[in-house]
């Protein structure tokens, strides 16, 4: 029976080594691939004591494919996400919306002998996206979460909004990048004056250190604001700089609650929008943007060992990865 | 100098009887009305012990309109809610939704010496709307906050919608009767089984009962849920009857937070939307639908004298008014 190389969660906190089987012939649509490179996400460290495949930004090579594969042949470079299976008849999966397919849940139904912490996976071709060509393996990893994440919550974006990106780090430096793209302003909300140089660069169009502000400036009020930073957002702060009726993206998963004040939520017509990664259609139209205007993740390489897993999770529950970890099979 | 009497907040909680002058000659398209109703609003009571005069649902007929006045004459009837001053330049007033108009604070610069607690009031012609003939006074005063209200918040829903009405009070018995006469399937949520017989009366299709639920069964994931409880809701309860992406619109203000577990918010897909009362486009076509479909709140009457207005106002805070109070002038 053939097998290949995964990497599980453990109550160790640290991943281990371990195999799975595969069919000896692939039924159907299934695509074998060879996985190239992983991006480390931080809803990885979710799991990291559980006992299930981690890695859920993989990047690898088709070594075969089923025999109802009609896109996909040995060679084709891809790429794939979070997406949950598409159950084919609830209204969501219709309408293009599977992320939030109502017959399965996200988390419960995740194909638990499958991740991208692995030397090789098995997966239904309609879940693979091909890799443009100008993106490298590296690169493209982490865009299958972080760049689908903020892909998404960018969403009907108008090229003239004004959109505040709160934390630059794995989401938010992506983030900028795209918003910029599409034509907003970009404005920058971080703690400190540190990454001013790198977010300007990045195409923000200003930049604003929070620590120790009792009042905030912007030169137009923000559209739409995507938080992608790990700590509750300071809303006595942040409201005033909101334009009337904007839209909040809480993107970073927390256990706890989402809070804001009721009046600030209310008077200024307020939406706070959930938002997970985008769906299929969505997720082909991120790699192909992010190739056109040369979008790239800023990346850290660690090799996909026992140890590089490990290192890789620690440094970034320490918030100290710049800007996204990506995994390498050696 | 004319002048007539008005009902302001006191700092003892019990609102008083004082007078205010007005110009001998209107000016521009200045209205001055005699009031002959109106509804008493949740959010009165936040300013019964505020200097100013109170009272946002007004119903009167016009005395005497200034020079530049176009669509209205002495006789006519008409109403006035929560809406204020459009500033007539910024984004928000000019696409019609001049309740969140930038540059003015809804609570900040609310006229103090107008409202409708009082035997006369003196508003631009534009801010008034004019009574459909087939509402009474006492049927029409708490539209113009209460109605409203529910209108914007139901406002853009597709008449094959389910919506979910939380409460029914003041807010809640009104969004029965709008969803329902919308087309949609209307879920009513409720403590006891104490209105479920009402509920139904109003347009319901379901009625639940949630006080000691652990779960709780729709025949249809609701898509969008008018919050018009004042406790705050059991979202362990409440997501699970939500459809995916759907829309909760908190429509009791509250000095606290608003709160809703992350994970929920993001996994479904959710939006919370920070809803007031409607604009002036839709306020008109609030009170046109509400005549066509004869919807009316259930009003208790009050005198409107110091002693009325105060009996009025305890037995809301008591949770007691079936279901909205009306002032009448003596």
């Amino acid at each position: 029976m053939p097998s290949f190389t995964v990497f599980k969660g453990h109550e160790s906190g640290k991943p281990v080594r371990s195999t799975t089987t595969r069919p000896d012939a692939l039924t159907e649509d299934y695509v074998l691939l060879r996985v190239t490179a992983s991006g480390l996400c931080g809803s990885d460290l979710h799991y990291r004591r559980a006992d299930m495949v981690l890695g859920h930004e993989g990047v690898g090579i088709v070594e075969a494919v089923g025999p109802s594969a009609r896109y996909l042949k040995k060679g084709d470079r891809v790429g794939w996400g979070y997406e949950v299976d598409s159950c084919g008849h609830c209204l969501e999966c219709l309408q293009g919306t599977e992320t939030f397919c109502s017959d399965r849940s996200i988390y419960g139904e995740h194909n638990l002998d499958q991740g991208s912490f692995a030397s090789h996976a098995v997966w239904r071709e309609s879940f693979l996206h091909r890799i443009p060509d100008t993106l490298s393996d590296a690169a493209a990893a982490p865009l299958q979460c972080g760049g689908a994440t903020v892909f998404q919550a960018l969403y009907g974006i108008k090229p003239t909004d004004t959109v505040g990106i709160l934390g630059v780090g794995g989401l938010g430096h992506l983030a900028i990048q795209f918003a910029a793209r599409m034509g907003c302003r970009v404005v920058v909300l971080s703690g400190s004056e540190r990454k001013r140089e790198e977010a300007m660069k990045l195409g923000a169009h200003e930049f604003i250190a929070t620590k120790g502000a009792t009042k905030l400036s912007v030169s137009t009020p923000l559209d739409r604001l995507l938080v992608t930073a790990a700590v509750a957002p300071n809303w006595g702060l942040l409201v005033p700089i909101l334009a009337k009726q904007a839209a909040i993206y809480p993107l970073t998963v927390d256990m706890g609650n989402f809070e804001i004040p009721y009046l600030a939520l209310i008077v200024n017509g307020i939406h706070v929008v959930g938002s997970l990664v985008a769906g299929r259609a969505l997720h082909k139209q991120m790699l192909e943007f992010a190739a056109m205007h040369r979008i790239e993740p800023i990346t850290e390489t660690f090799p996909m060992t026992e140890e590089g897993i490990t290192e890789a999770m620690d440094k970034l529950d320490r918030g100290e990865v710049y800007y996204r970890a990506v995994l390498v099979p050696q």
